[in-house]
C-alpha cells in the first residue's frame, strides 16, 4: 500500500478513537462532580449520564471501523505477536499507537455482553455483601462473592488472550507487559531483606518505649487530651487548605489549569493536560496526613499534566498503568514529602497557620521522625507506613495468586491471610475486619491492582536514586529541576514504551531493581531507629 | 394499526428520545462547571468535550428511527398541521410527547448543515465584533454582523416552517405558540398605561427629591462614603451565602437535591428534576441585589425541580419556554421578594448577620421603598427597576420586528433606539455603548428573546393574582402554600399544554392578560410615589 494511503488510514483510525477518549474524559468529569460536588440526591440522574455516556462509549469502541482500518495497518506473525505492517512509515508514537488501539480493541470486543453484565451486576452486589461482611466480621458472608469474582476474571482472560497465563492478562491491565512470575521473583527479594528489618525494629522499640514508639512520635504532631490550647480544632479546615495549596503550588501545581477540593476519599483525575483536579481530606486534629495527601495526588496530577500535548486523546497520551503512576504519587509524597530538606521549609510555614503547633516547639528532627514513623502494631494497609506497607501487598499478592492457580480455596482465606501478617509483621490479627476484609478492591474483582501499589513504590525509589544530585535538590527544595526531570524522562513519554520496564530502563538505566528499594528503605530506617 | 402495537412504537420512540435528552443533560453539566468550578486553562477541552456531545446528539436527534417511529404515529391534515393518529390510544403527555418530538425533528434535520456552520461562525465572530463596537461605542462595527444574522434567521425560519410569518417562527422558539401579532397588541397595552405613569413618577420625583429621588432611596441600604463602620466590606461574601442560603430554603430549594454557588452571571441550570443548581453573585458594598438574584435564580429552580417526574427525559418534562420560565423566577423576585411581608421576616436576619446594617436602623418601610425604586435616569436593561423594565423590552421588540419586516434598516437602529428611549422613558441616550448596544443577545441572532422577559414579568403578575388569597400568604410568608400552588398548576404540567396561553388560561382561567399586569404596577406605584 502507498505510503498516502497508509497515512490516510493512520488518521481516520487515531480521529475515531480521538472521540471515545474525549467522550471518556466527559464520563471522568462526570465522576468528578459526583464525588466532590452533586448533591445527595443528584445520584440516580447521574447513574443515568453514566450509562448512556457508557453505551455511546462502548459502540465507538467496538466500531466495525476500527477492525477495518486496523486490518489494514496490522498483521500478526507466526508467533502471534501483532506487529505495524510497513513499520518504517510511521514513528514510534504511531506505532505504539496502533498497537495500542489494537489491544483495546481485543479487550473491547472479545468480552461478550453477558459477561460484562454479570461482572457489572456482581460489582454492586458484592460490594453490598462485603460492606455487610465487614461490619459482622464475618467471611463467609463474602467468600462466595469472592469465588464468584474468580471464575469471571478467568473466563474474561481466557477471552482476551487465550494462550496466557490467567495472572499475567489480569496484571497486564494495571502494570503493562508486567508478568505475574517477576512480580513474584522481585516480592520474594523484597520479603527476604524486610521481614528482618521489621524485626530489627521491633525489637529497638521494645527496648525503648520512650523514644521510638509510635505513640510516643505521634503525640508529638497531633493534638489530645493534652493540648496546651484549649481548642477543639487545633487544625482547622481552611488553614489545613491555604497550606495545601501553597505546597501544591511550590511543588508545580498551576491552579490557572487545575483546581483542589475535598473529597471522602483523596483522588486525582483529569479531562486533558490543561484540566487535572487533586482532592484531598482533613482532620482537624492533625495535619500531616491532609498534607501527605495533598502531595501524593499532587504527584498524580504532575504526571497527567506532563503528558505530550502533542498527542490528546490518544492511547500513548496516557499514564503507563498504575505502577507507573503510583511512582509519581509516591515519589512526591515519600522521597520529597518526608524528608528533612521538605520540613526544614514548610515547618516554620505550618507554624505560622497553626499557633497550636508552634507552642508545641519542634525541630525539624522531631516532625521528621515522627512523620516516618514505623507503626509496628498496625493492620491496615491504608494506615501503614513507607517500610510495613510492602508486606500489606506481598501477602495480597500471594493470596490472589493461589487463588487463581486454585492453590488456596476462598474459604481458607483469613487462614493464610492471618499466618502470613504473624509472619511477616509479627502480628496477630483479631478479626477478619481487621484482616481479609479491610480492602474494598475483591468486591469488584479488581485483582492485580494490590502488586502495582508496591511496584510504584519501588520504581520511586529507582527513579529517585537516578536523578543527578537527588539528594542535593531535596536539601535545597529545588522542585522545579526535579518537576523537569519527571516531566522530560516519565511524564512526556506517555504509554510510548508500552511497558514499565522499558520506561524504567529507559529513564534510570534499568528494569525494576528490588535492590535499590531495599537499600532506600534500609538506610533511612538504620538511621531513624540506630541498628 | 393494532394498539399493541402502537403502544411498541411509541415506546420506542421515547426510549430512542430519552437518550439524546440524558446527553444533553450532560452537556448541561459541562456548561455548569465550566461557569462555575473549571480553572481558566480547561477551556479549549471543554470546548472538545462539548464538540463531541453536540455531535453524537446531533446524531441522535436526527436519526432515521425517530422519523420512521413518528411515520406511523402522525398524519398531516389538510390544513398542513400535525396531529397523531389514533389518538384515542394515548393520553394527553403522550399526545403532546409526539407533537413535540416531531417539531423537535423538523427543527433539527431541516436546517443545513452548512447554515449551522455558518451561524456558529457568525456566533462567535459577531460577539467579538459586539465587544469591540460596545468598547468604541461605534454602532457601524456591528451592523454587518446584525444583518447577517437577519438574513441567517430569515433562512433558517423558511427551512422550519415555508408557510409562516418569519417572527412567528422565531418567537415560537422562546414561547411556543404566541405570535408577533398577539405580541406587539399586548405591547401597545402596556405602553399606552405604562408611559403616563412613568411620566407622573418622574414629575413627582422633580418636585420633592429628598424624598423620592433614586439617589436618597438607595443611599439607605448602601454602604457609602458615609459608613458608620470603617469597613471597605460591611457585607461579606460569606454572610451574604448564609443569608442566601437561608432564603433559598425556606423558599423551598433543598439542598439535599441542589447547589448554591457564585459566577459572574447568575444562572440556574438542572440534570434532572433531582439535581438542580443555582448561582449568585454578591457586591460588598450592599447585600440586596445579591438576595434578588438568589430569590430570582431559586425560581427558576423549583420550576425545574417540580416538573413531573414520571417523564423524565420526555419532551413534556420540560419548561415552557422562557416566558413561562420567567414567570417563575420573576413570581419569587418581584411578587415575594420586593414585598413588605418578605422585609418583615427578614431585615432582622439580615440585621443580625451585618452589624453595618443594624447601625442604620431602618424600618420595614425604608428597606420596601428603597428595593423598589423607580430608577428614572437609568439607560440600561439590566439595571431597571419593574416599571420601567418593560419599555427597555419593547422598544428592542419593535426595533426586532422591523428588522425583519424590512421597515428598519441595521444602519438606523440606533437613531430609532434613542427616538423611542425618550418617547417611552423619557431620557436622551448619551451613546451607542449605553443604547443599542448595550446587550449581547443580538451578536448571537437571539432575536424574539427579549419580549419573553416581559412577557414572563406579566404571567407572573397574572399567576400571583390569581392564587387565592395571595395577599394574605404573602403577609404570612406563606411559602409553603405558594410553591404547592405552583407546582400544581405551573410545574408538574411540563409542556403538556403546548403553548403558554393555554397553560396561563388552565392555571389563571385566562389566555396572557395585559390589565392584570398594568393593574398591580399603577397599584404599587401610585402608593408607592403618592399618585
Amino acid at each position: 500500500m502507498a505510503s498516502t494511503a497508509l497515512r490516510v488510514v493512520y488518521n481516520n483510525l487515531i480521529e475515531h478513537v480521538r472521540k471515545y477518549k474525549i467522550l471518556q474524559s466527559v464520563n471522568a468529569l462526570a465522576d468528578w462532580d459526583e464525588l466532590v460536588m452533586m448533591p445527595p440526591k443528584g445520584a440516580e440522574s447521574r447513574g443515568l449520564q453514566k450509562t448512556v455516556l457508557a453505551s455511546l462509549t462502548h459502540d465507538l469502541q467496538t466500531s466495525p471501523l476500527i477492525e477495518k482500518y486496523l486490518s489494514e495497518l496490522v498483521t500478526t506473525q507466526d508467533d502471534q505477536k501483532i506487529v505495524v505492517k510497513n513499520d518504517s512509515e510511521f514513528d514510534e508514537y504511531e506505532i505504539s499507537n496502533i498497537i495500542l488501539i489494537h489491544k483495546e480493541f481485543i479487550r473491547n470486543t472479545k468480552i461478550t455482553k453477558e459477561l460484562v453484565e454479570r461482572a457489572s451486576e456482581l460489582s454492586s452486589r458484592g460490594y453490598h455483601q462485603w460492606v455487610e461482611a465487614r461490619k459482622k466480621s464475618d467471611w463467609t458472608l463474602f467468600q462466595d462473592t469472592l469465588q464468584e469474582w474468580v471464575n469471571i476474571r478467568k473466563e474474561m482472560s481466557l477471552l482476551i488472550e487465550p494462550n496466557q497465563n490467567i495472572a499475567d492478562t489480569l496484571l497486564d491491565e494495571y502494570d503493562p507487559g508486567m508478568t505475574c512470575e517477576q512480580v513474584a521473583q522481585v516480592f520474594e527479594d523484597v520479603k527476604k531483606e524486610l521481614i528482618p528489618l521489621i524485626q530489627a525494629i521491633r525489637k529497638k522499640v521494645e527496648e525503648n518505649p520512650e523514644k521510638y514508639s509510635d505513640a510516643s512520635l505521634l503525640a508529638k504532631i497531633q493534638a489530645g487530651a493534652d493540648e496546651l490550647f484549649d481548642q477543639k480544632e487545633p487544625f482547622p479546615v481552611e488553614k489545613q487548605t491555604e497550606l495545601s495549596k501553597q505546597v501544591a503550588q511550590e511543588l508545580g501545581f498551576d491552579f490557572e489549569m487545575g483546581r483542589l477540593d475535598v473529597s471522602v476519599h483523596p483522588f486525582s483525575t483529569s479531562f486533558s493536560t490543561n484540566d487535572v483536579r487533586i482532592t484531598t481530606r482533613y482532620n482537624t486534629k492533625e495535619f500531616v496526613n491532609g498534607l501527605a495527601g495533598t502531595v501524593h495526588e499532587t504527584g498524580h496530577s504532575l504526571y497527567e499534566a506532563g503528558l505530550n500535548p502533542l498527542y490528546a486523546y490518544q492511547p500513548v497520551q496516557s499514564a503507563l498503568g498504575t505502577t507507573i503512576h503510583e511512582s509519581q504519587s509516591l515519589f512526591w509524597e515519600r522521597h520529597v514529602g518526608l524528608s528533612k530538606g521538605f520540613w526544614r521549609k514548610w515547618l516554620p510555614v505550618a507554624e505560622e497557620l497553626f499557633p497550636y503547633l508552634k507552642q508545641k516547639k519542634l525541630s525539624v528532627d522531631d516532625i521528621y521522625r515522627s512523620a516516618n514513623t514505623v507503626t509496628l502494631n498496625n493492620f491496615i494497609r491504608i494506615e501503614a507506613d513507607e517500610l510495613t506497607y510492602p508486606m500489606h501487598v506481598i501477602l495480597r499478592f500471594e493470596i490472589e495468586k493461589g487463588l487463581l492457580d486454585g492453590s488456596i480455596s476462598v474459604a481458607d482465606v483469613p487462614k493464610v491471610w492471618n499466618a502470613k501478617v504473624k509472619e511477616y509483621l509479627g502480628l496477630d490479627v483479631p478479626n477478619d475486619a481487621k484482616g481479609a476484609l479491610q480492602d474494598v478492591h475483591w468486591s469488584s474483582g479488581a485483582f492485580a491492582y494490590f502488586p502495582t501499589y508496591l511496584l510504584g513504590a519501588m520504581a520511586s525509589a529507582q527513579i529517585s536514586a537516578s536523578i543527578p544530585d537527588f539528594e542535593k535538590h531535596i536539601e535545597e527544595n529545588n522542585y522545579a529541576f526535579l518537576k523537569n526531570w519527571l516531566n522530560e524522562n516519565i511524564h512526556k513519554r506517555g504509554t510510548v514504551t508500552l511497558t514499565s520496564n522499558k520506561l524504567l530502563k529507559e529513564a534510570t538505566g534499568s528494569e525494576l531493581n528490588p535492590k535499590i528499594f531495599v537499600n532506600y528503605l534500609k538506610t533511612k530506617y538504620s538511621a531513624l531507629y540506630d541498628l
